[in-house]
């Protein structure tokens, strides 16, 4: 099965606040909304482009992982995230290939969409999230 | 005016073809075509998803800026581009917010699309790239 689409383009900033300023204010995305994620010890701002969204991710503490890739990498891309319909036979499909997944299994968000990370090593490095949404 | 969509979202990789085993072969993207070109120095494969395109890239020569971002930071997510109906006032815009462009006025593609880059130190750190689509 073919994925669907690009469902959200994660970046890790180091100021929720400044980054709106620009994607918001200067290119003119709207502001879906914020949310604090006390569990990922995170602030996310959400901004809707065509049928996809990018995300602005600020660490709010500096043990947890998305401020360890901060401390390390610096602000920028962080992962990339593609909706497909079947995210089981999608994973099988791909360990099939050799290549290696963080989660073997899918994950489950509080709304119901199920996810799981490729590995950065298998994909030409990028951190690629998979995300199959809740049926409705 | 808002922001139509997400273009495509480029990645830096140091084999074209092995990176093709995983998007194509193992998530199973569609590979639309694949490019060479000289100027640039880089063989592109385009891999369309949903309204946008992931675009795998890799340097073949080791004096082109790709190549001298894969070396110094090692392959995964390169730039992002999302695609605007004006990009003239887009540009107008964000230089007004005291963004810094990389390019101040549109450059044009040989099939008459314009692009032009955010530097990334005004986007938290993305390197931006803005598309115009030519009128059909």
């Amino acid at each position: 099965m073919t994925p669907i689409k690009i469902n959200h383009v994660a970046v890790v900033v180091e100021d929720v606040q400044a980054a709106i300023g620009f994607w918001r204010d200067a290119l003119g995305l709207p502001l879906q909304h914020t949310e604090r994620n006390e569990a990922e010890a995170v602030e996310i701002a959400f901004l809707p482009v065509g049928e996809g969204e990018i995300e602005l991710i600020q660490p709010i503490t500096e043990e947890s992982g998305v401020a360890r890739y901060l401390a390390k990498k610096g602000a920028g891309l962080h992962h990339l995230c593609i909706e497909v319909e079947d995210i089981a036979a999608a994973l099988e499909r791909i360990a099939a290939s050799g290549a290696e997944l963080i989660n073997d299994t899918p994950r489950s968000r509080p709304d119901g969409t199920l996810y799981a990370f490729v590995h950065p090593k298998s994909t030409g490095g990028v951190l690629l999230e998979l995300y199959q949404l809740p049926a409705k």
